[in-house]
């Protein structure tokens, strides 16, 4: 395997779970951090041969204009989980990542998430197609420099508004003649990245709610550059409990009447979920997945809301009220105090070793075994987050019998 | 199905859980309520001809002298789940009920038991055997006067002591001498009905923790007389939790350092487990799932308090503090507010019906399939309760396959 | 006392709140019930001689065309509170209160609630002054027919939207002169009835966050009538609580960071509440004391979320992020499910016998001894629970000394 | 004041909230932290000059051989609280107080504190006169060479078993003639430092719940030398609350049925509670205080367990089950997330600098307007933490008014 590079493209790679993947990646590589939160840990990928995470090259573009070291400082200072120690350990790794980061063309952000960039490209383009081009262009030089052998583009940015996927966006062949247009709307700046990375035959991941790749043109041009692509929405924490607990009401035949759920944090997404626009993506898809196991649609209510003392930890009250035997009403609440890049980070590792395995066994087009990461899993309707492991031990499983590593 | 007559015998036959199933069989019967919570009325169960829970003929053994009416009042009062026209409704079907329950012989009970007994029965047996005899009289009865063609003994009595299982009831050749003598300690009474059901090729099924069939003897006597048995320990709310979710923690690589949970309930069940040996069996079955899913041993702590005020209302906190990536400490909290008679019960009645259905089938020996009902399942280490179900889900399916219903 | 006759006047008559003021004033005459939850049934006022709940006569006005007996039965299902023997006890009582209830007048009260209107009133006012003189003869009948000596004017109705209030609010002169004209918005109906109330003489006590008599011509109108009014909103699970634990983390200067608090219910304020405008006044009213009592503004959110199948359940889960000694970050949550008409209907009665006791004693203008029964005491800035109810002891100790009943 | 010299003398000085205390002073004195958390630092102290907290001269003993800088890091690295570059900046603070500290007598600590001793004294005393006469040495040589005007001497020590007061405790004289005999079971370690404080005139501050000067004889010894006494047991968390909600429920009279409150922790303290004798004396501090401010006795539990992983964050959920009005059960949760020692530290500095403040006044005896600060107050039955804040508040004012500074 050390003759093999693989690098991983970051969009948003000063944010939060960006930071924590490159610490963790270099406290790991240190022998500062156990794989503790990592899935591809687990004894089910012994014997796979998964790229070591430390071995991983990072690069990536970002709106604001600060450093990896100076964002890990502020992590550990508002949500206080790791040693200071750790950042003198580190601080080498994260400067040469940092060293790789290139300010983000603004074509598509919105309005909330323009409101952050303090980092202005070179160049503005007009159109789409000069976006795609511009980024296109930052990902060939990484390769090249860094002679990669695979490269995964990996969105960890702020979570754009919803968009509406429509005629335009359902072949490539249509999409492709749009994207010369100076149209700003097209498409968001997500899925310029999409394409940029699927164009070069490189694999895209999308751990945001926002499109990304999630349209039927995306789709058709993965197939064509034989390229991969997963998402979207990691599944971290209060929807990750809903998948589990939803199908115990189910397999219980209690009746779920109503499941709210409340959310607060304070990290930099929750300035960007402020916007209304911008929550809408994020509660959506956390709403839809009881209501997707359990065949039925109780009352539910997602809010999430920023409260800046809270930091990177994010709470989440959920209130089920059910119905059971003879029609009593009872219910379940839970509590989960997570520290949110933290759950995220070794997910979206994972994430990186499980596709760049795929590659490595020819695989292309989506990841439908990776539905138990996701929020919105592409190519697949499982909710039910059991139901999703066993996606991925079946795929595991099967792989292993067919002897390809 | 009209012609065949199915009889549930139940030992603890005016206890709650007891006297829900028989208000339940009794209100659906009505059309007072829906079948929401029993697990056998799922679609995964459609076609298969189960037994109709209204065709259940119910008798029983009880060690107080009171009614199902008057306990389904008083039950009613305490807990406020139902309303009181229901009782008018259902009230002829509980008093038919009620007069098939017989004095339940005091051997084998413990003293904490013993002192809630208001209903002396004509005979006092002296030795295992002469109890068991004495069961299965009153067992022969019932099958004849009211034409059973199929019989099943459900334990729904109160939890006994943990009981070491020995060299005395690894054969049941052994056993048999031993039960002559007039040795109380032999066997807890829980046992002595099983032995009861299993001799006479009854079903046995122990909704409670104490030992009913749990021990090699009892396994080689229902394989000879060609009897099912299922059990034990009903998974109803905080340990049903615990092993919906554990696998969640293990799937995520999370490193849970404690899972701590402490239950409040008001019901007779917990005068009897304020007995610190009685509740030494419950609070075993309940600790032993998260160490045996997660695969290391965390801190636990299990605590189960009598709180007069709650009535049948079980509340639940647990508090499962984890580390995750970079060695962060996280917690998850729950609190769980369940009618305990109304989680049991139709429960009692799926093991009732799904039993039946294995009779019909030509089963033998203990179920394991319904691992997923019980704390601790007989003749499986399976506790992940997704695991379980899918124990369920793929018997069943074979079992259509296979076309016989 | 037998001879003097108090009469209630309630504002929202088949209201949930009303409800259970009429049926807990039967149920304790009939002795159903004790008076728990009645603060004036403390020995702190023992002899004090205030009227005896069972003599008070409820009479009223309501928009929709239903009955205090149906409203019960409504309230019962919904919630599951009281047993449906008490309605059978107490159903001519409730029946003789419904025959004194009018429709009201539909000046006023805005799109959210009109909507529910159901009962139409023989004559539409086209200006406030009509408005007031149809209320105003509703009264005036009531005291002729029932031979009243006391009215009080108790406002349970929805909750209106936030009112500026103006200039032209400012002195009841001008005020006078602008309730002739044809303007909807000059007044929103609780003001119409406070004002009704006030001109009469009669006593005003407004249990809403609506308008009702807080702005100065109100007062003014009260001094020149010699009437007493008390208000407003009651205070009695989230915002109590608040204004409980907010005086602890000041006493012990510990630094409250955020205070969030999210509330669920289900009862038919619940849909008004659905109503941003409507409900902006209940959040603003709950959302100010903690702030008021720290003596800075932590941040804070309210949510108040309508949940049908909660019923008359309003649950709320408060979040306190505070910081400790040596800034540790610390916090606090609670869960409080409290039945929203039996919290608040046994304060409305208190607030009636102890208004009427001020009555008695001479007392004119606003009550401000009262502030612990409300979150926006009129007269008196203090929010802290303990201070407040200190005012009220403090109160009647002194009147306990000038020997004035 | 400068020329003041006030020393406080820890028993228990290389503890968790000894450690929190000399951190503290340190840190405030090297400007690190604020005075959050500390209530003499509160608005209502302004003017009274209380000695500045940097001022403070600490000494003490302690059973283990250890250090306040390892203990300090021992404390940040299992809970996480500040920052490690604190350490660097109080290091010669904590140093300076570390050397003069001295092994404690092991006389009188019972058997499982007795566990944890490390540390051998030259000296092991016979009797307790000759504990006491040790302890006395170590203060005198302490008051000389650092030139100490006012000594106190705190004890934050661990939790001993309860101890029962009997004649021997009654009167000065009688004690006196028994601790030169050979019993060690005459008084608790607590006691003997109590007793050495009070007969040099120095002040006893107890913040645990262990005996101390509890008893009539030590209240008459503090009289004879005029010396000053406070205590007992600090009222940090669960049992605040206690004090601040049972106080709402009894205003509203609503009817508590029970109240059960678990608490779990991991800091020494917890080792020692294991013990059920060492747990019984905390248990009945936290238990009492319910009953006593309702008037009446609920249901209640308390139970304090040890989970290592915890490190000093305890966490309690309280759950409190109350009847309302027409009888409905409800309930209020709470869960408290606190820094044991970063609550308790502030409070034991708060408690020398108004102790100092009263010593300087001339004040003799039990300190009673300090109740808000302890479980078990000396000297007063109060528990509502409101009534007890208004004894110190009153205090203070009077204070004032007497212009005695």
């Amino acid at each position: 395997m050390s003759a093999r590079r693989v690098g991983v493209w970051i969009v948003g790679a000063f944010g939060g779970v960006a930071t924590t993947v490159a610490l963790g990646l270099s406290a790991m590589k240190r022998g500062l951090a156990p794989s503790t939160g990592l899935v591809s840990a687990l004894p089910l990928f012994d014997g796979l041969d998964l790229v070591d995470p430390g071995e991983l090259v990072l690069g990536g573009h970002e709106l604001r204009l600060t450093s990896l070291e100076e964002s890990a400082e502020e992590f550990r200072q508002g949500s206080g989980v790791f040693d200071r120690s750790w950042l003198d350990v580190c601080r080498d790794d994260l400067a040469q990542a940092t060293a790789r980061v290139r300010p983000a063309p603004h074509l598509g952000i919105g309005a909330t998430i323009a409101k952050l960039a303090t980092w202005e490209p070179a160049h503005q383009p007009k159109t789409p197609r000069a976006a795609i081009d511009l980024i296109a262009a930052d990902l060939r030089e990484f390769v090249a420099r860094e002679s990669i052998d695979h490269l995964i583009v990996l969105n960890l940015a702020s979570t754009e508004p919803p968009f509406a996927v429509e005629a335009a966006h359902q072949t490539w062949d249509r999409l492709k003649r749009e994207l010369g247009k100076p149209d700003e709307t097209l498409l968001p700046s997500s899925s310029l990245y999409a394409i940029a990375a699927l164009e070069g035959g490189h694999t895209h991941i999308n751990f945001t709610p926002s499109l990304g790749s999630s349209f039927p043109a995306a789709y058709e041009l993965a197939e064509s550059t034989k390229a991969i692509h997963a998402g979207k929405d990691g599944k971290t924490g209060e929807t990750l409990l809903k998948t589990v607990l939803a199908p115990m009401f189910a397999h219980r035949n209690l009746d779920v009447m109503s499941w709210v759920g409340h959310n607060i944090f304070g990290n930099r997404d929750g300035v960007v979920l402020d916007d209304p626009a911008n929550k809408a993506s994020k509660v959506g898809s956390k709403d839809k997945v009881v209501t997707s196991i359990l065949g039925y649609k109780p009352s539910t209510l997602v809010s999430i809301e920023y409260i800046p003392d809270m930091g990177d930890w994010k709470t989440a009250w959920d209130h089920i009220h059910f119905r059971g035997f003879l029609g009593a009403k009872m219910k379940m609440q839970f509590i989960w105090e997570g520290c949110d890049s933290l759950l995220a980070a070794p997910l979206a590792i994972d994430l990186v070793r499980l596709a760049d395995w795929e590659k490595r066994r020819g695989t292309i087009g989506p990841l439908k075994h990776l539905a138990s990461f996701f929020k919105s899993p592409e190519g697949v309707e499982e909710h039910d987050f059991f139901e999703q492991f066993r996606l991925l031990v079946d795929h595991v499983d099967q792989a292993k019998k067919t002897n390809v590593r």
